[in-house]
């Protein structure tokens, strides 16, 4: 067979696959799958993708992302061509316990991430392209299959930008211009020059292709791999369910198994069996990046210093530690203080501007190779990407995220400004971990602890400053609390901005003959179970204070600690109003979350 | 004086009064005003903003959007340039209790709604233009000013590109390209040419000035004005800081007030007090859709039918029965069944396609004119606008969302499609409304009270069949509960798919002489507060279980209703793994959260 020949009955094989495995599934999205297979066929089989058979883990190998996850019958498909996996796990697809889900996740090697929420594959292949651009420094290629539905997604633009900006020539996105989405045509239709002037404009070189010849799919990776400076966009002309008539190009025929299998089967003239042998990998050693030692920054007991300026110290002292390391901010970095990483370690710091969704993808995408990012940003815009987050879970992922600027404690900017749900968000996150430090020694080693921490972590930090309780050899550990005061008529659990607030209240209740044991919940997710139900046990009210809504933030956390014990009754504050401007005391005392309300609700609680 | 030197004048005014109101507050964002200064003076006093003096809330009223809503003391110096507030006001700016906080908000009218989370003012302008266009009818226009930094938002290029997919001619965006962000140049600079290039391709007619020429402002104004069949934007080069040489065009002068406010007023020629009179907006009368009357629809007990069906068969009988509901969708309207308002409606039915942040926000623009959108997408995805939603609540939107295909109870799609953390983000926004209907008739009677509910609604419905329990004739309120079998041994509180289960559970646990109370939790916020008491003083345990992660959901909701109160141990099953694909019946009893788990997790609590 010629090598044309022989990608169109690899095509061919592709589709009957996805058809197959869909009917033995009964759902799936074989038509989604029918359009891409020439592509896909041309890219294993040309020798463009390149994979070590042996060792799919090896770092050398492209990455393949289907950034329009529902096309898995096809990736399955794919993944079968090339002795992945056998047929008769091809039709396992999305029953129970197997590694075929639905949607790709990485429970099926050598995929990296989870897809299926549109419009994210790209930019997570934007962070693995920087990777293999600036802290790997191997000449592996991402390809990366798109959608055309999902081009409506913004954070495909923020993928282009970012590509561009970065000069990213080992990223090739491959269009799947199909023009029908699930209930009707795309706004852009075949109109490819659009799709084609939207990517020039955007810094792409962009090829127009009919992505069913396999000739021109060919020239097109050539001419994408030979391409340097910039990265390549392939826009293919295809038809949604190609190759059988009563699906081909019809509206109505999304995310659904076809009629007639036997017969699609027959029409595409067959089963095949063709195996292909993918191309090897490049050879190249992974770069690894020297450290220079030292230790976690520590201050004085009785200092005062914001957590997001420990957060900085420790993040560019944790640098020096440790190689694998590396951070992204979103053009707040002197907010964050992510900037004295930046300083400290510029080949390692990635400035991802005002693009809070590519900034979380990206950081999947560099930990998938191994990296270990924290990104940063303030904590309120972190809701911008949290379908990333989201998604990210299902990845698998070990991600460390930090948000500023928590709550009414930042003052005068307003509430656009205010993180308020933040803790709610992320302790929704299967497998988060949420932390919010109260003091600067704290945060130093939270912020240590995380880069070992696998799944989502979350660490909250302030704008202002915080007495530093925690001596600098005390340890702290995530699952851990701090008693600052001794008590037992009143347990006040808070956390980062309402600690100092909590140690003021008891200070003051003193003089009630009230004693409050006051606990810094700095870890809220897990939280100190322990030291809850002591509270519980010991106190005749406990009283949680948080800068936060009242809902899913550390009051819930320890109602949650508390739901199955007996406990006397639990009084939450938090902000229950929406905050305006003001002086960080204006808004602290406004939301009741201050000395005076916190002393305020004990009396109330065990008053005599 | 000339129109051209009235215009300076006026810049100089509103730059003066920038610089005045962030040196009374100490701090702000004065050189971010001072670059949009000229573009704003001719906007106003050129006769191209049309405003009701004096009813500011006309229907007729063109809008201002400042999508950079950082550039708030170039708003409140536009404000009193226009009459609506006067200097005393001017100078609370961020002062606690002030109208005139660090970001607009709607607080202070005219303003429509708020901004300071980057990227969201154009998306909503477009859902004001949609709006003008398509349901007032009425020929005001849309001016919104953005920042160059928030070009990198996603979310901007969904906006581009829907304006120009529903031709909105009515909307001018205005790019304020001062080139430096708040730590360093954008990625595009003064690069104009990029910006026109980028906007042509995705549709809009583009212009480049000098945005320090107040002859080229006004003629540009003029081009958008006349410019039909799609919008215009205005790509300003200009100069943060522009007139204080200390400033103009620095870096390291973000968001903070001048150092010297007193030399700066003078460089810039002192204070001034010219006064504008805004053109008067063109008349026109408000469009009404007529209405066909009708009831709602209902189902007979023990029907077998999906909430999503339920919600699109309601919401097309309330379009029936009210000309102000509007919905939109994020092309699913075949899965979430928004699709039966489309057939019946379809002239107040707008398709957002794949881009879930402009669908929240088209919404959001659309309920500033008064209509009642209801705005769908599976639920999972609305995690991509969770911003968008958070902000609504400080926009003061009264904004309702459905999410469908809720949970681990859709099957095979696996995970990236189930919404698992929805409830606990939605039960974070300030304000909000969270509900989850059992069955069919619930969610008809829900889907009407949401469209008179305040705030931000979200209603989370089900992908597969469940019983209708609830009778045609039972009135079903936000706030409430169901009781569906009595028992005083274990109260079992369900929602949604779980309603069913633990029904089942109950008729199981007789045998073991065990009596079950199942309550319908189907109003999760409000909960109902007084069932859950009474189930807590009735019975001797409780078990929560929900398709939802632990965190944030319905036994969070209820442990809150307890957390004053002698309760007994409450037990929440919940989704505590990451799930796979499946059927639903596999995926629930993998979960622990079918008829098995709740009867052996009732059976530990208190069995004999």
């Amino acid at each position: 067979m010629s090598n044309t020949d022989r990608f169109r009955e690899l095509g061919q094989q592709l589709r009957v696959d996805s058809v197959r495995s869909s009917d033995a599934a009964g759902s799936g999205h074989p038509t989604s799958s029918m359009s891409a297979a020439d592509l896909m066929a041309v890219l294993i089989d040309g020798g463009y993708l390149h994979w070590d058979s042996d060792d799919l883990r090896n770092p050398a190998n492209d990455h393949l992302i289907f950034s329009k996850g529902h096309a898995s019958p096809l990736y399955y498909s794919v993944l079968k061509a090339t002795g992945v996996i056998d047929d008769p796990e091809l039709l396992t697809f999305r029953k129970f316990g197997s590694r075929l889900e639905g949607h790709p996740t990485p429970r099926i090697p050598p995929t990296d991430v989870a897809t299926g929420s549109l419009g994210q594959g790209l930019p997570i292949a934007v962070g693995i392209a920087l990777a293999g651009r600036r802290l790997d420094r191997l000449p592996y290629r991402v390809w990366c299959l798109c959608g055309d539905s999902e081009m409506a997604e913004g954070s495909i633009w923020e993928a282009f930008e970012h590509a561009a900006f970065n000069q990213l020539d080992n990223l090739t996105a491959i269009i799947d211009v199909n023009r029908l989405g699930q209930t009707r045509e795309t706004m852009v239709g075949w109109d490819l020059d659009r799709y084609r002037a939207r990517a020039e404009a955007f810094g792409w070189h962009a090829i127009e292709i009919d992505g069913h010849d396999v000739e021109a799919i060919a020239a097109a990776y050539d001419e994408a791999v030979q391409t340097t400076g910039r990265p390549t966009v392939i826009i293919a002309k295809t038809k949604k369910g190609k190759g059988v008539a009563a699906v081909e190009d019809q509206p109505g025929k999304h995310g659904k198994p076809l009629e007639d299998a036997a017969a699609a089967i027959q029409e595409l003239g067959g089963e095949r069996d063709l195996h292909v042998r993918v191309a090897e990998p490049e050879p190249g050693t992974q770069h690894v990046f020297p450290t220079a030692g030292g230790e976690l920054p520590s201050w004085k007991v009785g200092e005062q210093v914001a957590t997001r300026q420990a957060y900085g110290e420790a993040l560019a002292a944790l640098g020096n530690l440790r190689g694998d390391v590396v951070a992204l901010d979103g053009e707040v970095s002197n907010s964050t203080h992510a900037e004295l990483f930046r300083q400290a370690h510029e080949d390692r710091y990635f400035e991802m501007f005002i693009a809070e969704q590519q900034l979380v993808a990206a950081a999947v995408g560099m930990q998938v190779r191994g990296w270990v990012p924290f990104g940063s940003t303030f904590a309120a815009f972190l809701s911008r990407a949290y379908d990333f987050i989201r998604m990210a879970a299902i990845s698998r992922a070990d991600l460390r995220l930090c948000g500023s600027h928590a709550g009414v404690s930042i003052g005068e900017d307003g509430p656009s400004q205010m993180a308020l749900e933040d803790i709610a968000a992320f302790r929704a996150i299967h497998g988060s971990t949420v932390l919010h430090p109260s003091d600067a020694n704290q945060t130093a080693q939270l912020v240590s602890a995380m880069a070992d921490r696998k799944g989502i972590s979350f660490l909250r930090t302030l704008r202002g400053k915080t007495t530093v309780h925690t001596s600098p050899d005390e340890k702290i550990t995530i699952g851990g609390s701090r008693q600052l005061t001794d008590g037992d008529d009143v347990a006040i659990i808070a956390c980062g901005i309402t600690v100092d607030e909590a140690v003021a209240a008891a200070e003051q209740l003193v003089g009630d003959s009230i004693h409050a044991r006051v606990i810094d919940a700095y870890s809220i997710k897990p939280i100190d179970a322990a030291a809850v139900l002591s509270a519980a046990r010991d106190c005749r009210a406990i009283v949680t204070v948080e800068d936060h809504w009242p809902e899913g933030g550390l009051g819930d956390a320890v109602l949650e600690a508390l739901a199955e014990a007996d406990h006397p009754p639990v009084h939450k504050l938090a902000v229950r109003t929406m905050p305006g401007s003001g002086t960080p005391e204006q808004l602290l005392h406004g939301a009741g979350i201050d000395a005076v309300g916190i002393t305020s609700a004990a009396r109330d609680l065990v008053g005599r």
